[in-house]
């Protein structure tokens, strides 16, 4: 059994790990961090995991979690990853990182976030369908929710250069916030609500720039996120306009080669929603073309705490030591 | 033009208060305090009311309130309202106290909430249509909102010595929660849930006890809340256990007989919904009875921050000042 | 008092016509049809105008209606208004229509709704911030709640000629479907979900395309709506491409001087949300811009039933009739 | 492998049937039938089954069926179930009826659901941690989704003969009014409401009185029905008024005794709420306890398509065929 763990275990990504691992066969959670919870039942903070866990919280350092695990997902703020990472690599540990203090080059990473990086270290952006060599990788940075789905549903147009220009106006459950308690999450405020915000600064925007950009340098990309009145789930409307024409089926076919390997891209006739995700590791895409076929609107479905996060963290993970991509994370989506 | 104060003024019963009295014809809010948003706009924290207002928070004692103003509305937590009603009372000014220091005898208060009164008032429990005393009153102890929904849907058969035992199981919106973000209102713990709570010891009880038991002494009474996805609203399900068999048409008659003056009580051949008394200062009453007519369920329907806090606070002030009771209230609800 | 009409009258439109025009000083509702209803109380179908009206649903021809009315509003689908609005305008009625049958030129009507325009004639655009000209109309065509929202949002700057292209991004409560139950607005497929749909075909667009191109002919209008878990209100996210760099305050300004003399416009310094426009006429806007100063985020919010429909007919009924703009309408949002 | 057939396989516990089974180790469903989705795919209509089965649904008789499986679910309205389960039965086909027909004595039904039973025959009602005789049964009457919550709520106390009266508030989420839109279902009509209906006389009552009846023939049962605005879930707030005044921990105790067998119920010391059992087919509860000791409130909470009907099925199967109670079945609430 690999052994896992987990730093930074009390937020929403760590419960989601913890749920996702439940049945895993492969793979056994040994220790989960949280200082603020230390010595308190991961079951008490995380009530669906009650009967699956007997494991308590315990305030450890990075060096005593590597000693007892073969693999560590960081589930903490960006900022604080690249304080336990380093020591994680060098104790011989693969790390799966869901924060954001891998995924951009250090630089970029610097300007995006405004935060000196003090630990640059090497790492595979972890989107599975455009990043095979995660396969090899020691240190994976998991990418971030909204870039998941963006990128997922431009990039194989992208990669033929047909982009011109993307937009991508993206919803989110308010799950994404995170466990604490805030204005924006209060129910009275996001209920019959939708809230958009960072309509043009939101940093997620600079992972899509990198990984459409690493498919052609000079698509102009922009960003605008929302959270709506959901949970979880993240659709992603991406309005793309194209240097040249093309027509319906010639797109069916780049997406249907682009992604012929990929298990969790499904790709539809009909229009993704978020039901049909729910709980899952699925990327649902399908899309429509405007009748002078130069402006195709692609949407894209995620479950953004699964194929968004821990999910995504788990496909890479199997990646990562060999396993079937798909092992523990073959399930049906919780519908309705 | 009625000159109007509100002490506590940045929740949502101080908003719900400006929303009512903006067009009401006889009176103008003069000040609105709040010691946290001192110097504030009004409207940035209470955003519906931009274009309504131009006054802004400020930090006042009671004296300076009591100063300026006919009436003023307390809308401060309980514990609160104590230290400056005795003030406003002596500076002549009318008081609607919306908190709970003054819906109880004092002692039984002191037991319920387990504080010192620190000033005993003789006040007016101002649910109209039980009290037509309010027109006399210069204090008036706002009803709570589980007992205002609770409270009106037994009180005809209370008042004929019908009722066995009493069991309200109340359904809240969340808002009766606060405007403060807490876990209980967290989108992610509210949505796709209903949170049942204290659910043998709230509060309210007292209030339902005493209000029906001053109608009938020997009235047995149990009360549970539970908050469900929803902002506003309060269903309470009463489950009237009565002491002999009686029919349908006898209690239809009970019912009408004893609201036919209430002007917000609407009395339903259905079942209450909460859409069609949203933001209205309506009650909505319907039931079912057993087969054995031993067994009654009726059904309240109310919106907890209309007629379970801010719009009852109107309707009594309406009564205090020899105005029609309707004015400034007399709107349909907002449905769908 | 104004004899009001309503032709279609129970649906969600009607209701809410019924709904504000209860308080209206100088209107009142004298007959409401409804085919499939005739004979029924209004107040049984929409539950909260029970205690504000004793009408009957009625199944009167457009004569019958013309003889008893000063003013009509058809509330009826696209292609059912053109055969009732001649007659109406023939005996001597204004007539606000709140379908899509004389929004756009026949033959653009003809070609966009695939339909043969029975009976042509010349309507106003009742969008009031565009269309002062509707005081002197008798024929108001009531605009289409996207268009609404999307055209206040891009309004100023096209007048300006800076838009090159803009991409409406809209999320609409689900009322807009209307009072009939279908698999869309059925609750396990709309809750924790939202709806993209006629990604790139939705006859709106041909409302935006007209009214904005009458400001600037060249301007490029791409259109894609979406329903999300609300049962009010529309926010629509402009993604605007500026044909010239400019700065926020140059912005502020233009809009600014747009809408001075339009009491239900609101201009922010924060991003609009549909609370605080929830049950009121009001259009709530705001922005951000790209660094780059060549791309502008615009959002607008209104509630679809009110200022995206039957809010924005009684607007345009009160300026036909040489009313104040704002009677009957000069109320706060229901928030929270 | 057990070959399992689903008649009536379009509806939500059809679709649920078929999420749970997808990775069960022991079982391949190899026919769905719907009359009137004949030759569709099953996962157009349940699309979060993509990648998951390619059956077709099929117009089948039931010995069509029979001929094909070693158990089949009979997923069809009440009514319709006495029509195939007799033929099921013959061809030796072990069955569990998910609908009505079964689950109470043939006079009974017939009194409760004012219809004429066709086809009477011996059947185990399906409520596992009451009745350990499933392992031996051929048809299973899979318990009410009510009933299952409610009696597992009340039952160890009932063992005890400590109940006079038992007041059955329950709260569940739309999905138990199946995949049908109606007035109930249109989502402006559930959102920020809750639905009271049927206040005395729905049709579970019958199987709480029996199945409580069984354990203490004396015991009182009153039962209302609501629905909230959840997709899935029920919880159950049971009144139980006592004969004699206990403590809370006797009735810890006793909780704790009855139940210590069955993985499926799990005791908290808090109050259970939806989210941790969503999607999974466990049964929380807890309590709290009137000062006094005679009325205690205790609350159940299970998942109404899983514990409440598809996942009690797959339970029943898994003991029918002597496999481990938890197989296919042992996975964590999807939580938020």
């Amino acid at each position: 059994m690999i052994r896992a763990g987990i730093i930074g275990a009390s937020g929403y990504t760590g419960g989601e790990l913890m749920r996702l691992l439940a049945n895993h066969p492969e793979v056994e959670v040994v220790c989960a961090t949280s200082r603020r919870l230390d010595g308190t039942q991961v079951s008490q903070n995380h009530p669906h995991l009650r009967s699956f866990t007997n494991l308590k919280f315990q305030n450890l350092d990075a060096g005593e979690v590597a000693g007892q695990c073969d693999v560590v997902f960081t589930a903490v703020p960006h900022g604080s990853a690249m304080d336990v990472v380093p020591q994680l690599l060098e104790s011989g540990t693969k790390v799966i990182d869901l924060s954001a203090d891998y995924r951009l080059p250090y630089d970029v990473f610097e300007q995006v976030y405004g935060l000196e990086h003090k630990a640059p270290r090497d790492a595979v952006f972890g989107l599975v369908e455009l990043h095979p060599e995660v396969c090899d990788a020691s240190l994976v940075a998991n990418p971030g929710c909204y870039p998941t789905g963006a990128t997922l549903a431009a990039a194989p147009l992208a990669a033929e250069g047909l982009i011109e220009q993307a937009i991508f106006d993206s919803k989110s459950g308010i799950s994404g916030a995170g466990v604490e308690p805030s204005q924006a999450s209060h129910y009275p405020n996001m209920a019959e609500n939708i809230q958009a915000y960072k309509l043009t600064t939101h940093r997620h925007g600079a992972e899509m720039r990198q990984e459409l950009g690493r498919l052609d340098g000079n698509i102009k990309v922009s960003f605008t996120p929302h959270v709506i009145p959901s949970v979880r789930g993240i659709l992603t409307t991406a309005h793309l306009f194209l240097k040249a024409g093309t027509d319906h089926s010639q797109v069916a076919d780049i997406y249907q080669r682009f992604y012929k390997d990929n298990p969790f891209i499904r790709l539809l006739d009909s229009i993704p929603m978020l039901g049909p995700v729910r709980g899952s590791n699925f990327c649902d895409i399908g899309f429509e073309m405007d009748a002078d076929g130069h402006r195709l609107v692609v949407v894209s479905a995620i479950d953004n705490l699964v194929k968004g996060a821990s999910g995504q963290a788990v496909q890479n993970m199997n990646l990562m030591f060999g396993l079937d991509e798909t092992m523990g994370l073959w399930n049906p989506a919780v519908f309705p």
